[in-house]
Formats: C-alpha cells, structure tokens, sequence
C-alpha cells in the first residue's frame, strides 16, 4: 500500500513537470498510460502464456515437429486473447538436426566432455575425428597463426565471456561462435571447439548458431561447457601434447515450412493504417522449452496487446503483435517479413522488440529520429516509477526488429537485467522454472506503458537512416 | 592481521579457560595444535591434491577404468605425501555400466525429459517401457495404493527435497531413491522414476545407488532433474492420463577388483599400536569429477595428514589414512578393510571420516564414550576460533566408518556446511570450480586439529555399543 502511494505520489509530480512544458504525450494519455502501467504490475496473462508455451509445446526448433506445434499454438494463444487478423504467414525455415555428439579428451588424461553442436554445424565422417589441439583466446590470435600451425588441427578458442547487466559480453563471445570456425577452416583446421559462450558455472553446453549470413559451415562448431573447458585448458597446460576426438551427426535435413504467426489491435480511425510492432520470437532452440529465449518474450508482447486490448478505447493506431519464426538459425522469420509487407514499410512507426528473458527492465534506450527524442523523454517519465533509467539513442532493438530497422523504422529498446540470462539462454537450463514471476509482471508493464503510448499520440518518431552494411568475418568486422 | 590478532587473543582467553580446569588436552598439546591450526588455516597441499585427482583422473565409479587409474594416483599421491606404509588392499566391487537412456511423455503434451539411471538399475528390454504414471508424493502414498492402482504402471515420486545446512533433507529424499522402487515392484510396477534427491535448479539429473543392502532392484529406477519433475507434474495436474516411454540399457558387468589405498603416519613409541582413522572414499559417481563427492575428502585427510607429518616430532598414535573404495556402490570398501583388519579392531581409537564436501566445517559433533566427553568440549575450544559450533553425541561418522563404528569405535564428525552440495553431489556437475578454496583450507585446519590431538593425548574416546541392526525397506524403517 505504501509503494502504490509512493507510486501514486510520483506519477503526480512528474504530471506535473510535464504539464509546464511543451507536451509530446499529451495529458490524458500520460494518464491513462500510469493507470495502465500500474495495472499490468499487479499482473497479467505473461505467466499463464509462457507456462503453457513451455509445459505443452516446449522446444521448438526451426524446422521441428515442435516448431509446427508452436505455431498452431500461437494462432490459438492470440485468438484467445481476442486479438484480431490473427494470422500465420509462411516462411521458410532451415531445419538442422543435432544429432549426437561425443568429445573425449584421448591424451594426455583421458576425459569425456560435455560438449554441444553449434547450429548448422556439418557432422563428423562416421569414423569421427581425432587431432591435437591448438588452443587460442581470441580471433585475433587465431588470425595471427599459419596454416603450418593449424593444418589438421583441432582449434581451441578459450574466451571467458563477461558477465554483465546488459548483456554486453556475448557481443564478442558470439563473434567468436559464428567466425572462429571460419577463420579456423582458412588455415586448414579440422574443427573448432570453444568455451561455451555462456555464463553458466554448471555443466551445460551452450549453443547457437555458428552461420554467418547462411553460409555452410566447412568444418564441425562445438561448444563445451565452463566447467570442461577448465578441464581442457588445465590438460594443455601441462605441455604435454593435447590429442581430441570429436564425433558427430549432426546434419541439414530440408527446408521446411513455418510460421510467422501476428495478431492486431485495430488502430480506431484514420491513424489505424500505421503499425506499432511488438516483436517476439516464437522458435527456440531444441536443448532446453525455450522460457526466457524467448517464451518470455512471446509471454510479454502477447499480454501488453491483452492489456491495452481490455481498455474502454481502442488505441489510434494499430498494435501488432508479431511472433516471428527462425530468429535462432539466422532470421529467416524476420526477412520474409519485410517481404511480405514491402508495402507498409513506412507504416511501421516505431517497433518493440522483447528478446533477452524475463529479468526486470531497467533501462529505456532508442533509436528515433533526434526530433523525436521528447517522446523518449517523456516516456521515460512515465516508466521512472518502475525503476527505469534512461538509456541513450543507439538502441538496435533486436535481431528481428533488424530488417525493418534497416529499413528505416525507429525502435524503443527495453532493456532487461541480463545479469542471469546468459546462465540459461541456449542450453538445456532454459525452462519456465528460471522465470519469476514479480520481474515477468514488471517487464510487462514497461512494454505496455510504452506502446500504450506509441498508439495514442499523434507525433511519430521519425525515420532512421537505411543501412545496407553487411557485416563478415574478415579482421575489421571484429568487434 | 587484525583477524590473525583476534585469533590469537581467543585462543589465549581459551587456554587460560582451559588451563584452570581439570585438562583432557594438556597444556602443550592444546599450543601445537593451535599453531597447527593457524598453519593449516594459511593453506595446504589439498588443493593441489583434488585439482590433480579431478582432472587428470575423473570419473572413477566402482569397477570402472577411471577406478583403477583412481588407485595408482592414490598410491602416487600418498607416496609422494611422504607418509609411510602406503599400499593397497584389495576389494572385490561391483561394475555397474549405466549405458544410454531416454525418458520421454508421449502424451497429453510429448516431451523428451533430461533423465538418468540409478545406480544398480537394470535396463529396459529392447522395445523399452511404455506405461501410464501414477504420482505420489512420499512412500507412505505409495504403501497406501494397491496392486490394481499400479499394476504395469509406472509409479513417480514426487518428493521435493528440502534445502539444510546440515544436510538433513537428503535423508528423506535418499530413502525414497533406495526403497521407492522395492515398494511399487512389490505392488506390480513396471519402473519408478523419482524427482531427483538433490536441490539443484539446474537441468541436471541425480544419481545415486538405489540397492538396499545389495538386493538387486527388480525394475528400473530412474531420476529426473527438478526441472523436469515440474514439467511431468504440470502435466499430470492436467488431469489427462499422461504417458511415459522409457528406454535403457544399463546392467551389471562382472565384478572387478579394486582397492582401499592406505598410507601412515607411524606413532612414535607404546602407543604406536593405537590408530586415529582418516578416512574418506576413492570411487565417485561416473557423472561428475568427484570434486566434491569425494576429492574434496581425500584431499582434506591426506593434506592433514602431510600437515602433521611435516612437525618436527611423531603423533604418539598412529594416525592412518583410509581411502575407501566404493563407497558410493553399497561400501564393500568398508566392509573389506573391517575383515582385513578384525584384528585390530579395538586399536581404532577415534574415527574421522571427511565425505560431505568442501564447505567450511561449522560444527564438532562426536559419538564417544560420556567419560569421554571432555575431550571433544576442549576440542570444540581450539576449533572455536576457527568458527566452529558445539554439535551433540549423537554424531555417526560416515558411511565409510560405520562398519567400525558398529564395532565399537568412536567417532568425531566435523560437520561441513551443506547448504548448496546436493546443488552438485552425484550430477554431471561435481566438478572442480564448485571448489572454493579458503572453504577447504579452513576444513583441512579442522580435520588436522583433531586428528592431531587425537592422536597426541593419552586419554582415549572409550568404546561404543555394538549394533547389528540392518535397515530394510519395511514401513517401520521409514524416517
């Protein structure tokens, strides 16, 4: 009772600030928007939607009999929050088969290892693989070697990724997972392992896609877990020769079709032609139910359209939900749907993408026109009370959100505390028991406040420049 | 310097305590070992010990190659020590393979469950299992339901263990994994799957004997992880018959010999024939490392023991190193060295055994003889300082020690702290970082004070009255 008059009290003094002032989000949204706000932190149907979406469908693989599933149970979870044009829209979707993997330290002190395929990784020749191996920390020292030092080889690459709240250290751990082997095969190696790009401290191996722009991988991509990469890196201290034997049928299977599944809250008049997109992704990978990647998403654009969708009024411009597929396995999902709605490009106003789990929102960054930042400001008003800090204007918003970012669409980035997500995220230990349910309400209510109140104003957000860039895995692409 | 100032100014309020009563530990007993205390607080080889054992070893269950590389490395470690009249005695083991296995729901929501075999599980015939499950939540459920209940199903405890300092909670959880199964085949089950007997969040499955008292199991027995009991409970509250296929091809292999590994440290004159016993086990589980369960126990006897070696004078007793094997399978490494030494039996004068982890020791509880008792209240003075409470008599000793123990030998148990080891005890994740290492230094100055002061005073611990009470799985043996 104290916190909601606390809240109360706040949510008045910054009405007040802003009313003294030119006003982009008008007084009687603003209002709206703290009574929403504070309705969603008392709950919502988050919880319900990603326990059913992990208990009964669970992992969901581009491609999978669980990806089917996932999208027929999408097209039902939408309706049944009343939203409406809910609708699946056709992708095509890689569809990769892990398989089984064995990896075995041979010499100098015999070990098996917990180890995983990274995604679109080619299999072992059924005799498998056996080799020394060269352990490196960075691509850049990979870069510095020769083929005389890697030539048959199996490369080592031991970077520790950093733990931090905004998740800042998979940047680099990912650049390692989806160019290492690359810059390995150049140089005549047979295989790369690498420490998971995780900060798991138990014994799960980390996955993820090891594809940059969809090229085929020469050589298999592995990941081992913290635990067994202290194990392999302590064996090659001892300088005695490190031999590996790695064997794996992991393989490409057809393409398949999938799903983009979207639902609408109709924008009410003349405004109901321009888009608000609330972005998930509805695949995951196949090692955990995928909860917080990205069920948690799923869970949290579903409940704010449910939320706003419950109000007396509907909002001026249209909400869209859009639960993508293949976001895992290189954003096909995302692709065809710039495709499929080349049209209505500059009707996407501004979009919201929630992909990185369920921990609470502690920042609001963006990426608008910079005659647009006074929404940002304001809206950041609004969000305060629930602990958000105000981030800057370089937000991405998202992998999915990409394309359409790309393509000129400004975003809003809600930023998570991701201090523990990268504990879970790509392994088996993503499941619903990793999710609470105090941050799944909070992180609601940031995104419903926020796109409440996209939907309601009459200024937009502008254009963003387009981007063509390609980015590679030659030395100066390296972050 | 402040805390070593603190430290010393504690240990001289205490001898002054000491020294004004009637005194078990005389006055230059009481000196030595709190400087050996202190040395031992500063650091040890017992690091080094268990790095060695994990990494280079690994994985060593009863039987195993792994086990066998386990007893050269003992021999090696305690040689190398330099502690005297190291050899190893032979033990006739189990072999116990735990081969692949999958658990899966087929139905209402299908859904592959991270899974593992206890040990002395038999395997499924080819086709595997396919059956409908029945929940219950503890063996006084299960006692209750009859044969027309269970007949052809497969019986699932659901029992959630519950988190202690003391450990107290696997107690419950374990009884369930070694009777659970006896229970339902009684009452026609084809198989039981429990809910892992540890408290790890992580999707990681328990293992664990699950034989009493060597009675080969009629069905299989299975654990799932904590995770993964939530997903299979989820579903049964779904009220529709959920479904369970179960496929393993875990058996027994013909037993193998391997060895309890002894080392000494001679007395130094009339009471030489006297034995302080250390005691902790070889074997592991083949899951982890046998970091914790138990490298952390051979690494703490044996640094104690080349901590008191290194003095400039001889314990009067005999202090003597005992590394069990398979302890882990039912204890015929105990029972062994009951027979080989039943001569020497009442020379055991005190029984130490370190098998609960590497947390920091914050209780000295005993079981000795009442006239006894002084001892241990002035051995909880000197260990005081190094944080240690004052436990009761009724301490056991260990698992290893309780062929002795029944005998009649007193025990002294250190009681480490246990709050977070069933997060890794007998999973893929007893590996070395769950080490943390001023925890161990602090247990290695525990065990090296008593078992030097044990070893140094010429008062014994009395005898204990001899059992011969074997648990079964009768209702009346429930806890």
């Amino acid at each position: 009772m104290k916190n909601t008059m606390r809240l109360l009290f706040a949510t008045y003094v910054q009405l007040l600030a802003v009313a003294i002032q030119a006003q982009a989000i008008p007084d009687d949204v603003m209002q709206r928007a703290a009574t929403l706000r504070d309705n969603a932190m008392r709950g919502s149907e988050a919880y319900r939607i990603v326990e059913s979406l992990t208990m009964e469908v669970g992992p969901r693989s581009a491609g999978s009999a669980g990806d089917k599933a996932g999208v027929l149970w999408a097209v039902d979870m939408l309706k049944s929050l009343g939203l409406k044009n809910v609708r699946r829209e056709e992708v095509l979707v890689p569809h990769w088969d892990r398989g089984t993997i064995s990896v075995r330290i041979t010499s100098p002190f015999p070990q098996s290892l917990v180890a995983t395929s990274l995604g679109g990784s080619p299999g072992t020749a059924a005799e498998g693989i056996e080799a020394e191996v060269v352990r490196v920390e960075s691509l850049a020292e990979l870069r510095a070697l020769q083929s005389d030092d890697l030539q048959g080889r199996i490369v080592y690459i031991d970077h520790i990724m950093q733990r931090a709240k905004d998740g800042g250290g998979y940047s680099k751990a990912s650049r390692i997972r989806s160019c290492g082997h690359v810059v390995a095969a150049e140089r005549g190696a047979v295989a790369t392992i690498i420490r998971s790009a995780g900060t798991s401290t138990h014994r799960v191996a980390h996955t993820g896609s090891m594809l940059k722009n969809f090229i085929p991988a020469d050589i298999p991509g592995v990941a081992i877990s913290n635990s067994d990469a202290d194990l392999l890196s302590y064996q090659m201290r001892s300088g005695m020769p490190v031999m590996l034997r790695l064997h794996s049928t992991a393989r490409f299977l057809p393409d398949v079709v999938s799903a983009n599944v979207i639902g609408e809250i109709p924008g009410r008049g003349d405004d109901a032609d321009e888009i608000v997109l609330l972005a998930a992704h509805l695949d995951s990978w196949d090692l955990g139910t995928g909860a917080i990647d990205d069920g948690a998403g799923v869970a949290i654009v579903s409940a704010a359209a449910k939320l706003i969708l419950d109000l007396d009024e509907r909002p001026r411009r249209t909400i869209r939900v859009v639960l993508y597929a293949d976001e895992e396995f290189g954003g096909k999902g995302a692709k065809q749907y710039l495709k499929d709605h080349a049209d209505q490009v500059e009707n996407h106003i501004i979009g919201l993408e929630a992909d990185f789990g369920s921990g609470r929102v502690w920042r609001i960054a963006s990426q608008v026109a910079a005659g647009s930042l006074d929404i940002i400001d304001e809206l950041h008003r609004l969000l305060a009370p629930i602990n958000l800090e105000r981030g800057d204007n370089k937000a991405t918003g998202g992998a999915d959100l990409g394309p359409l970012r790309k393509a000129g669409m400004p975003v809003i980035g809600l930023t998570h505390d991701g201090t523990h997500y990268f504990d879970y995220h790509h392994t088996v230990d993503d499941t619903l028991d990793k999710i609470n349910r105090d941050d799944l309400n909070q992180s609601v209510a940031a995104y419903t406040t926020a796109a409440f109140v996209a939907a309601n104003i009459e200024q937009d957000f502008g254009r963003l420049p387009l981007i063509d860039k390609i980015t590679t895995c030659a030395a100066e692409d390296d972050k």
